[in-house]
């Protein structure tokens, strides 16, 4: 019986995984991977007190920074359920071995939506990319499009205009999905070029991205675009479906949470980073909530002793 | 006039500048030095990515990082008042001069807290110190004392087995209020000793520190102590009197903050980092809830304009 279970190995999970350590907690860390989403990003800029940092080098930083506290045992699996289990739960690793424990917390991340057409994998992080207050100040001068007329994908429109010559907005229907404010405001800028009823058939490049084929979904016609950078904005999702049933969900698939500490609306689960409600989905706000997240699960536990 | 105008200069502060600097914002930020007060630290382990960090070289890499953005501008001195001005607000720093700005972040953090007993300040500086990283070395092979039995009193008798022949942790209840990995660390080392439901009441010597009398507030036994040196560590002040009268504050002094993006009761005004009220102050949770902060007033201005 361990005394917490943390699921994933982003920056929320190691950074309640390295304060487990220090406060000596018995801890199982399941992931099957470091670093979270950003391990894709060729530099990360906005990690404080570095100024340049590649997903890869971070992941590794991060682990190593774990990996220095024995009182975690680190299990390299999947969690694929929690269930209630007396006053803790049990959960199920994909290779099947259960887990018991007197406390979860729930740092699982999310996934982005992707096009799911050619070129997708292949240029992502040469081009495709999916987080534009990390990533637009590499597009500095650059020609870009945004999928998407969401919000997400109207704000990283306005996070390109700081640095990009060009933005195209590739709109899949014919009205605008997020805040016509927002629109009507980014819109006055003369880099910006809303298409509409347009699909991204296939990116393709040599190494980075060079462009984009395209199908207006009205006409029928083809045509191609060139760029040097292709913001994904189309959602994304939330690897909840753990807890589900256990601990309340937002429409948009996120557990919520309270944001004093983190808890949920089921005693003994916390959750934190891409995987709640919060605003903000960025690397060190995830590692500041799950902080709290397992500072409030160690109250927690003195309590019950 | 300033888009934003951000206070302090600890870790907090940083977070937001590199992300003011990111999304660039017209920013001016105001302090007279950097890093926080974990600056004092000789050896930091829980910045998340860093195994090992001083608090001093800490510093120098927040404060790197927040200067590789030019639309930062970073004003060396001190913010005394925030005032209502128009829309926006109107700043008077320590030289007189003058900020105005449409919106302020208030990341000023806290500063130490004293015994109130006599002798305090008669021997500051002269055996009575706060900063175990500059002092400890003063103390090689000498009789030290330190109150408080928090992670910064953990930290300070830590930094003193480097140099003294004897260290007293004073902890005023029973508990240990650190980290317990910490405390069984130090503890192992036979100059520790530990003295529970102490109390300190005075601070005598001769020029220099001589020793202390304590009481026992269990069984109300009085006794001296011979020491040459005392560190305190009980504590701090959040430095929220720079916006007194215009936001909310608890009755710890602490700035009230919406958890979901540090807005405080006053609009155009965030907070963030050891001056606001969350419960856990850490580095990183200062950090993290800082972005939260600058990322909503981004989203403020924007709807401004």
């Amino acid at each position: 019986m361990y005394d917490a279970l943390i699921i994933g190995g982003g920056p929320a999970s190691v950074a309640a995984g390295v304060y487990a350590g220090r406060k000596k907690i018995k801890t199982a860390l399941v992931a099957d991977k470091f670093g979270g989403q950003s391990i894709v990003a060729a530099e990360i800029e906005n990690w404080i007190g570095t100024k340049k940092i590649s997903g890869v080098e971070l992941a590794s930083q991060l682990e190593d920074h774990l990996r220095s506290f024995e009182d975690v045992e680190i299990i390299d699996d999947l969690v694929e359920k929690v269930e209630k289990d007396g006053d803790g739960f049990k959960s199920t690793l994909k290779s099947g071995k259960i887990i018991e424990s007197k406390t979860v917390l729930v740092t699982a991340g999310s996934h982005r939506r992707k096009l799911g057409v050619p070129g997708d994998s292949e240029f992502e992080g040469r081009g495709v990319a999916y987080c534009s207050t990390c990533d637009a100040p590499i597009f500095k001068n650059k020609i870009t499009a945004v999928v998407g007329s969401g919000n997400a994908g109207l704000e990283a429109v306005r996070d390109l205009l700081t640095y990009a010559s060009k933005v195209y907005l590739l709109n899949r229907g014919d009205k605008i999905a997020g805040d016509e404010s927002t629109f009507e405001e980014i819109n006055k800028d003369d880099r910006v070029e809303l298409m509409n009823n347009t699909e991204v058939k296939e990116i393709f490049g040599e190494g980075m991205v060079k462009g984009v084929k395209l199908l207006n979904n009205k006409t029928n016609e083809e045509s191609e675009l060139k760029l040097d950078g292709l913001f994904v904005e189309i959602g994304s999702v939330p690897n909840s479906h753990i807890v589900k049933g256990l601990v309340n969900i937002n429409e948009r698939g996120e557990i919520i949470t309270n944001s004093d500490d983190q808890s949920t609306s089921c005693e003994g689960i916390w959750a934190a980073g891409d995987v709640d409600n919060g605003r903000f989905k960025q690397n060190n706000v995830a590692v500041g909530d799950a902080i709290k997240a397992l500072l409030s699960l160690y109250s927690y536990l003195n309590k019950q002793k």
